[in-house]
């Protein structure tokens, strides 16, 4: 523990920011299981969304490896954050340690989970209510960010976690929200996303949570986190003109 | 098990390779270990090398939690194969099974597996010999190949080595076979790449055993493929001429 611990840096807001923007902007990740049998530690890929709290979920088929792994044993681990030109060690990631839940189909959360997930990933839709295709949420416990070499941050799983009074309310009416705040700033997406260097075009929000909203322009997704988590409808709103443009760096 | 039969493909020739391909072309892997004190499944990401038999390499810090963890249990999964533009899912992705076995810094192994390392992962000359920095041979134990939706394969760990007689000669030459290689086809590199749609560019191998080469261009990895395994220098030289300039499809 001694050199793990000469190697970590102090967790800050901006770690915690980019951990969050990481986590929330991915499309999808590597997730690790337990194999069902072996014991054996066991990777592979998932498409990913987030819950109205954040909690990352993922759609997956009953037939899958991971899915019969999390059926037996609830533990799993995201590893989200991709790499750009050059070393792939120098672009951030992050490991989330989570517990599975899985999500029962007629439930309300099965509701609001299938709808943000298809807002992000339009193409589920053919194969999203196949009898054999269920949601996990994938509760955050830990997670470790690493920002790059000799750049690395624990963080507690409240930190991933967005715990908000206007949740449900959010998610409830979250189309309206999103038609209330593109009529008070009708460029704010693609704003927001040039801001980013992400480029110009037909940028669009598709969700919305009480710590931000998400981006998406065919297969790229961003992440804007608010400065605090709002505790209110009106609360969020206010938050848009103060947004800052830029990407977190650390 | 019943259901996972159901959407298993038989194992075939296109599969093999295709599977080998995802492995050996592979610059970086999630790889998912077993944490040390909490044994909850850890993915993080590597930077990926081969062994001359193909095993895949690590060289990883010691500080690292997946060192630590592999210290204390040595099973591991890889998974290799990027996703491109459009629906991650609908590209090929390889999970494999490994073993890791620690590779003795002054011993023959180290020295082959450096060379080879730094061939394709130049920048790793920064901190390849760092007193904490340790390479691993991950040995494949079986593999789980994902071609897209309803198209899976299991693989056993020997469908990913590279069993040759020649091994220890190719590596011990590999610099005189790649100057062979070259003179008998000075246009190699760049007739294989382009034969991949992989562009044109000044590509080079970085990298050869008795299973085929290895092309870089920057950050880019391609992998070529015999279609038989040499089981001599002079029979690898021998494939040169039959190279067939595609790429897997399955």
């Amino acid at each position: 523990m001694k050199d793990q611990a000469s190697v970590l840096r102090e967790t800050d807001g901006e770690a915690r920011k980019l951990a969050r923007t990481l986590l929330r902007s991915a499309r999808y990740a590597a997730i690790a299981v337990l194999d069902l049998g072996t014991g054996f530690p066991f990777a592979s890929r998932v498409l990913l969304g987030t819950d109205i709290d954040g909690v990352p979920v993922i759609l997956v088929s009953g037939l899958s490896t991971h899915t019969r792994a999390l059926d037996a044993d609830r533990r799993a681990s995201l590893l989200t954050g991709e790499p750009g030109k050059g070393d792939p060690l120098a672009y951030a990631r992050l490991t989330t340690q989570c517990l599975a839940e899985p999500v029962e189909r007629d439930s309300e959360a099965h509701a609001r989970i299938r709808n943000r997930f298809l807002n992000r990933h339009a193409k589920a839709k053919l194969y999203i209510d196949f009898p054999d295709f269920r949601f996990f949420r994938l509760v955050p416990q830990s997670a470790s960010l690493n920002g790059g070499f000799g750049r690395a941050y624990l963080l507690e799983g409240s930190d991933l976690t967005i715990r908000s009074e206007a949740n449900e309310a959010v998610a409830a009416n979250a189309d309206a929200i999103v038609q209330e705040l593109l009529a008070r700033h009708p460029d704010l997406a693609t704003t927001v996303a040039t801001g980013m260097k992400a480029g110009s075009g037909d940028w669009r929000i598709c969700g919305v949570d009480c710590a931000g909203f998400d981006l998406i322009l065919g297969d790229l997704l961003l992440r804007h986190e608010f400065e605090t988590v709002a505790q209110g409808v009106d609360e969020l709103y206010s938050h848009i003109p103060n947004i800052k443009y830029s990407i977190p760096e650390i």
